[in-house]
């Protein structure tokens, strides 16, 4: 007996029994949506070159698990699907795809399992890569988005912002440009922290006070508080000639328009708001940002702690260029499938019905146990596509043999019998029925065939 | 532009095209056998903690990937899926389970590509733990080893041998005790090393040249020579007075005659062969041990090398109880996967249908990009569960869309014309055919009745 602690490292866990199958029956429904947008599947190694990785992720790096130095190429565990994707296609001769992939990643982050929050966690991603008319691929993502919690079930809202409209709101204040991305990341921690303690932040980073009070004045702006749909919070932008000087802000408000449009002839405006304050901590985003919450959580301000973004990503133009001299612009979406799994669990929504692990189950009378004839009709039934079992201990009582049989459809009954050709009588019987009395005799070579027309 | 290698780490690879569509299908084939089997699935964290991992692997531990000590836990990535099953078993309350898994594990060897060897893999294991009557769930995985290659179409030769048998043997000629598993692991290369090297590595580890030469005359006796059906390597080893002097060789062979009736009862004797030299290198097998060859590649003497054994597994009976209190007897199959590929792509046994990426392509006349309205019926379409797709492009030519349409079933053409309610007129068509003039008119309520009607 050894000492050693019995438990899986901190932050991660095993599936088994009913959670690998609701979770399993989550990545069913994701994956038909991606494929129903054409989406092929791509899987990449669970670690990369640390150089892959290295100045993609801003002030979350520190939370990159690096592999020990055994000797050869230094290494660290994925932290996304999305930079791999982008090493990819950097890698390949594809210049146009949408790509899906289904695969853990990692962060050495505090976990928080009750809320769905790990260290090894599963993202689902869907990614639209190429050269293409403006917000076409954007806003197909974001429909990709609203039929996957269509088909789960789950109501949410996708919060949208735009990387040129934060950013020129940014430089329009005064924020310097080489401070642009830590500021941002400031400002991402908004729907968590009170905007004290972000200003806080702000001020510990360098930013003048009263470039954090103009800033301040945007963000909190009560004409567009909670998040407001497209259209008012394009106004509010529009409004505001300090903004409107800023080309980038300029730019960011012609695409939102588009994608306004776009949303509409998707019948998804109603799924979306417009938030100034969205910010997104990953570097790599250069236009279209987006989160999902889900409804439930999502009403009161700041009740998004509990569970946090459902789904987030946007559009990165220029993450393939840092890999190879020929950029491909993207647009992506990641789905957190343990939080969603959290929410599925505390709604009760489990999975109906779950199939039957069996659906025959083959026991034998008390007089002899008949492994081997067992063995021959388990064989014979699983060539036909019949999943069945016995117990392998197989001297049991047939009533004892029948208890253990769960979940099963029909069970399978076999007797010593001096009359019948070749020693044994089948007997067939439908559960839940469990009198072996009630059991109807089969000639041997009707075996398969009465258990498929029982199973139907 | 970064200076940065492009590449995936050592040993790695991407799936994506042909390839991951064939290893999907295969992982299909294995997945629905174990489940015709009863099997329930479990998955595991990718690494585990390091303490779980160590005294498992025997000569084999230094291939362990670490992770780097960041503060907290040492943890290692998983080598295998069978010490993580034993630890979950340990920790859970389940007595007795069928359990499958399909995952990477890693290993630093040196990677061979070609041959289907790389540093990260995939296995797909089948266990079966419990408490059950002798040989029965050890002749239920070599049934499961036989419907997989059936399902697969290989034609394969499991290689069988007892580790009460090896070490019986090994304890009757001199080796000793505390050399078990080191000459254990120099006999297990002699499917790939001629016996002059086993016999130098043998003699390095310190045993005496009698007792090599005797071993020597066991494992390569003329009467077992390129391995035997079970009946003949057990009248071999019957007919031995110093082997069946030994109390582990006679409980070895005593299973081996149980588990030979039990294969006449699966009616799969015929795929097994009772190799004495089989070893296995790993240290947690206790009883029965199986390897499985292709078949093409293991007539001839030695050019097994070129794959490799495809599966290989054992029974592990006291590894659950390194970890607990309690021993939980397992027995299991490990399927290599990546092997298995190889072999089906050498064979050009790829997937025959590769199914259509996408059903239906939206375009539309060059008047007018009708972006919006490709939109609104590609979500209409998605929410019939139909898939379909546009090229992002609006502007480009109709026939220049429709050559886009690779793989699509149907087309659906969109004109503007003010005679029609809403503006357009919309027209089916069905591929090959790519003449836009012979499109059938549709109503617009009629499209998805139409597309479903002509994609069945």
């Amino acid at each position: 007996m050894s000492p050693m602690q019995m438990k899986t490292p901190k932050g991660t866990r095993d599936w088994a029994g009913e959670d690998i199958t609701l979770r399993e029956h989550v990545f069913d429904k994701i994956r038909s949506i991606f494929r129903l947008h054409g989406g092929a599947e791509l899987d990449t190694p669970v670690f990369e070159l640390k150089s892959i990785l290295t100045d993609k992720y801003g002030e979350d790096a520190k939370l990159i698990y690096d592999l020990q130095d055994q000797g050869g190429e230094l290494c660290a565990l994925r932290y996304d699907l999305t930079v791999p994707f982008a090493r990819w296609l950097a890698m390949s001769n594809v210049r146009q795809i949408k790509r899906y992939q289904i695969g853990k990643v990692y962060r050495r982050d505090q976990p928080a399992i009750a809320r769905g929050r790990l260290r090894e966690f599963y993202q689902c991603d869907f990614d639209y890569a190429g050269t293409f008319d403006l917000m076409v691929p954007d806003s197909e993502v974001l429909s990709v988005i609203v039929e996957v919690f269509e088909a789960l079930r789950i109501n949410v809202t996708i919060k949208l912002n735009h990387r040129c409209i934060l950013d020129g709101m940014f430089a329009a204040v005064g924020v310097p440009q080489d401070q642009l991305r830590s500021i941002s990341s400031a400002v991402d921690k908004l729907d968590k922290s009170p905007w004290e303690e972000v200003k806080k932040e702000m001020l510990q980073k360098g930013l003048a006070a009263e470039v954090v009070d103009k800033l301040g004045s945007y963000l909190l702006s009560s004409d567009i508080s909670n998040a407001s749909d497209i259209e008012s919070t394009l106004s509010f932008i529009k409004s505001d000639e300090v903004l409107m000087a800023n080309e980038d802000v300029k730019k960011g408000v012609q695409e939102m328009e588009l994608l306004s449009q776009y949303l509409s002839a998707y019948d998804i405006a109603t799924y979306v708001k417009f938030d100034l304050s969205l910010a997104r901590g990953l570097d790599y985003y250069t236009g279209l940002i987006y989160e999902v919450i889900p409804e439930s959580f999502s009403t009161v301000n700041g009740a998004a702690l509990q569970v946090g973004s459902i789904a987030a990503g946007g559009r990165y133009d220029t993450l393939v260029g840092m890999f190879s001299r020929r950029d491909i612009p993207c647009v992506g979406i990641s789905f957190g499938v343990d939080r969603i799994l959290t929410i599925l669990n505390a709604r009760q929504n489990r999975v109906e019905d779950p199939k039957p692990k069996i659906d025959t189950w083959i026991i034998a009378s008390d007089s002899s146990s008949l492994v081997e004839e067992r063995m021959a009709i388990a064989r014979e039934l699983r060539q036909a596509y019949i999943s069945v079992d016995f117990n392998p201990n197989a001297s049991q009582k047939p009533r004892k043999q029948l208890e253990a049989a769960d979940c099963v459809v029909v069970a399978v009954y076999l007797e010593e019998d001096t009359e019948t050709a070749g020693g044994i009588r089948v007997k067939v019987l439908t559960l839940p029925e469990k009198n072996l009395d009630k059991a109807t005799v089969v000639d041997r070579e009707d075996l398969v065939d009465e258990v498929r027309k029982r199973l139907v």
